[in-house]
């Protein structure tokens, strides 16, 4: 007797009908809020070949990869060869470096500038805890070849209005969306004197800003042998922030580590998203954000709700990835929505689930109705749901009543029941 | 410098971007279509564990399945263990293994019956082919816990409810539903002296009606070693088959091999379907309708439409499935559409691509237009959106009427130029 293993697979999730039906809710804005800012929905494979997932593209990423073995001959003959590499492909961890594949493999048929939107599951081989799993759903919007910040405020004000949308529904209005510059980050670093092979690891220290504050980075970069008075002048900058402008950040950097054009632009968005965006929604110019990947290469953005310590969605541009694929640079920009969070988020809110309003019609026949008569109800049933109506029939059960309440907790609130005459 | 690769892994597809406007457009008519007949949407992971996927459940597809390698310390362990199994895991082949190990595992939080719907990617590393992919997407509905008929009668019902819909906006009206029973075809079989473990065997054979015809089957019984007589005997009740019903078609058959409830229950299905079909659609008994799956019990579908020589759809009860994981039998009936076949044959009618009725505007800006002007263009944009128009914004190239072409092309029909004043 072979040996049947009933849970899903360790840190991947069965989704519930009540789950599921929040979940397509909330799907069906995304797109159709995308869809206004002309976005339109592409689909990679879930599969990717290894030599992509492992080009160093997805950071930490690729330490997660869920591998997919050889079939065949092929696996016979890596095995034979005993340190033989034992997978060709892998599950996606992101839908980014798909996209970029994509582009590259079908550019020709791509209108330029491409707005992409791509809805779809991401694997990571991560250890599952609460609200980290193994297999979630990604959404990302892309603007591919726009080189103006046309992309950034399109971006930003596409996914400000979605996430408008959907947490208007549960009362939450007020969330904040922050913006920085990687050559900002870049620019402060080697304003303070730091060397540019260096500035990869500064800017790890200085992510940790909100869980460790600036003190807790000075003792790290001196920790790590950065010379400390060049890691002061490094952190005055970021000395009471409060409120500042992008410009007013900027005052104190030099012209050479910082061409004055990137402060123009980051003024230009942000200004720009503001007349875009909902009431209630913040932009702000945010210094200490870092954003982990080390692909982006312009403006980088991420979204926060006040009462959740993680960030919603987050992104930036990244014009040198899709490079690698096309064999010359294509500017790159786009916006990851965590779903999953939002999820989270929306279930905290809705105390009793999510419900569609509805008037389902349940008819009951019992045991004994002649087939003449089932037959007269089938076609009562057709017309109701051609009517738009949801419709179910079942066999009457001796117990009614728990029947009934069963129908009900699923959403029924009008009840047939069909006896002989 | 890493090795990138442009394609999509073998035998798998980018979806571009009007191919997936007809894929939504598709998969909302069947969200809608079934969520009137009471099915609820559910979602199970692509990845199952390796002891479910190679249980005997899935036919031939176990030979197809690709596997998912251990990671970490499993890993090392089984490579050190020389003939260790290297997966712990591998990607789903099919929705029907998954939904019954769902159900199993969730049974007390779903109501009973329990009205299924799972759209989603199955993957096989099957030899690609012209319309065979290695991941495609499948559409099932099952109903678990009703061993009545009018399951299968809501399954029919339900399927040639959707096919006519989405079919009817290409002009196909004509599609059959061709009906049968396991037990029927168990029962031909055993009148004629077959024993008991030889079903199966001749099940192949004479499910290769369609292709080589009576003759050939005869060929083959006999060649695989059956007595000639008892053969012949056998194929005696498929000749002249015409319109039959069916219980003209059992008349012949013993009331020791085959239940008459059996007859009756087939009957009560056939009449009460087409009672809820629409306008065109055949339902008719078709003794020939094997289905390859060996896990089917009871009543077994088909659809097929006219001018293709594949079927659309199928499914059938299957009782004895559910149980291997629940412990105790599961009454369960299902029917599997065949997603990608339709789209393919949408595609083909389609001359033209699917087209979308908008009106959608673009709004191309001027390099030299100031920021004061952009702002008010963007809120105007952010006016046309929320009426619910498609907008995009892009810089004006130098190449305009270029520009203009593939915007036309992406279904923009009216443009703003924006000039400084």
């Amino acid at each position: 007797m072979a040996k049947f293993i009933k849970t899903p697979v360790k840190g991947m999730c069965d989704q519930l009908p009540a789950d599921m039906r929040l979940r397509e809710h909330v799907l069906s804005m995304i797109k159709t809020s995308y869809s206004r800012f002309g976005f339109t929905q592409i689909e990679t494979p879930v599969m990717e070949h290894i030599e992509n997932l492992t080009s160093k593209q997805g950071g930490d990423n690729e330490k997660l990869i869920f591998k997919v073995m050889k079939r065949g001959a092929d696996l016979a003959r890596a095995i034979d060869a005993g340190k033989g590499e034992l997978a060709d492909s892998g599950l996606r961890y992101d839908l980014t470096l798909p996209l970029s594949r994509y582009y590259a493999n079908n550019k020709e048929q791509l209108p330029s500038p491409f707005k992409a939107l791509q809805i779809g599951p991401v694997f990571r081989a991560d250890q599952p805890q609460k609200g980290r799993f193994r297999m979630f759903t990604q959404c990302d919007i892309d603007i591919l070849g726009d080189n103006t910040n046309l992309a950034e405020i399109e971006l930003v004000a596409a996914t400000s209005d979605m996430l408008s949308r959907i947490f208007s529904e549960v009362g939450i209005t007020d969330f904040t969306i922050h913006i920085n510059d990687r050559q900002i980050l870049r620019g402060a670093a080697k304003n303070a004197g730091f060397a540019e092979e260096d500035i990869a690891s500064i800017l790890i220290s200085l992510d940790k800003y909100d869980k460790i504050g600036l003190d807790g980075i000075r003792a790290e970069l001196t920790e790590n042998g950065y010379d400390a008075e060049m890691v002061d002048k490094y952190l005055e900058i970021y000395q009471n922030l409060g409120d500042m402008s992008c410009a007013e950040f900027c005052r104190d950097i030099d012209a050479e580590c910082l061409d004055p054009k990137v402060i123009t632009n980051m003024d230009e968005i942000i200004s720009s998203a503001k007349t875009m965006v909902a009431d209630g929604v913040k932009i702000v110019f945010d210094p200490t954000l870092v954003r982990g990947m080390g692909y982006y290469t312009g403006p980088i953005f991420e979204v926060t709700i006040d009462d959740y310590n993680f960030s919603i969605a987050g992104g930036g541009r990244y014009d040198k990835m899709v490079g690698n694929f096309c064999g010359q640079d294509v500017p790159a920009t786009g916006f990851s929505i965590g779903f999953e969070r939002i999820i989270t988020i929306l279930k905290d809110k809705l105390e009793n689930g999510y419900k569609i309003d509805s008037d389902n019609v349940a008819i009951l026949i019992h045991k004994d109705v002649t087939l003449d008569k089932k037959l007269e109800i089938f076609k009562e049933a057709k017309e109701l749901r051609q009517a738009g109506k949801t419709v179910t029939i079942q066999m009457m059960r001796k117990n009614m009543k728990q029947q009934i309440n069963m129908l009900e907790s699923e959403g029924y609130t009008e009840f047939k029941k069909v006896y002989n005459d």
